[in-house]
């Protein structure tokens, strides 16, 4: 079986400036958005999909402080058997005109494909009481928290 | 231009206890996975999929405290342009000789196609300051806090 999706829009980045650029037609599916602070991004990781890298399951140390061998479902990792990203992303405004959401940041590349967007909603998204393996509980605990940390220091694979 | 994936596995529901059976080849792919307490499952409304449903924008009155009309995009209904589903679930066991995730909870139906599994990360997924519309502050402030949540008396849409 295979599913098939049809993007919504592009991510676009300008000058340093972060938007998803939806197309026309689905614009009006964004009524009420505005009121969220923060929204969820369905996109997908068009720059790491091919039949090799769906079919890549184990991966050689991708966390520089973690074990020797970690499975691609237990990363973020964009090489995977269906490349579907999530980011969660601060809603910074939401232009009518040019059919734009202006996010505070996404990590993704200008171009890529956006397949959904979702409000979030922390009595679906938040979990309180987290456990992560030793290796990365130093991570930020929040996305807020993320300023500043040097995650140049934690992966070797692409970050999402 | 259309994505294509492949589900790796599906949901199981017996006895009231929540599954995600893998297919086989991809089980190695949850390598360490099991230090991890959540997990986000994005999986396909396949119950909720068809031409009709992907080309409906607006809602009428979906929240029963919420406003007229809501866009899809501002909900988490399974009515939407692309039809995914993005829960986060905690990880309560990993069964290696049947190759099943086994869950807390998850809101999908037995049999619905698992796209993807990713670790849930705070640094990525978990907002510490959010802002809602006025209508929905009263929901749960994080996953933990649903239980006892009466949602029947929220949504005039099928839950997701």
């Amino acid at each position: 079986m295979l599913v098939t999706f049809n993007p919504i829009g592009t991510v676009k980045i300008e000058d340093g400036w972060y938007y998803i650029e939806l197309k026309e037609k689905f614009f009006e599916a964004t009524l009420g958005l505005d009121e969220f602070s923060h929204i969820q991004v369905i996109w997908w990781f068009n720059l790491y999909d091919s039949e090799e890298s769906r079919n890549y399951f184990v991966m050689d140390k991708p966390y520089k402080k973690g074990p020797e061998k970690v499975g691609v479902l237990a990363s973020r990792s964009p090489i995977r058997p269906n490349p579907i990203a999530v980011t969660v992303s601060r809603l910074a405004a939401v232009d009518k005109q040019k059919h734009r959401l202006e996010l505070g940041y996404i990590d993704a590349e200008d171009g890529t494909p956006v397949l959904d967007i979702k409000p979030y909603h922390p009595s679906e998204d938040k979990v309180r009481d987290v456990v992560m393996p030793a290796w990365c509980r130093h991570w930020p605990d929040c996305i807020e928290a993320n300023e500043g940390f040097d995650w140049s220091k934690e992966f070797n694979f692409p970050a999402e």
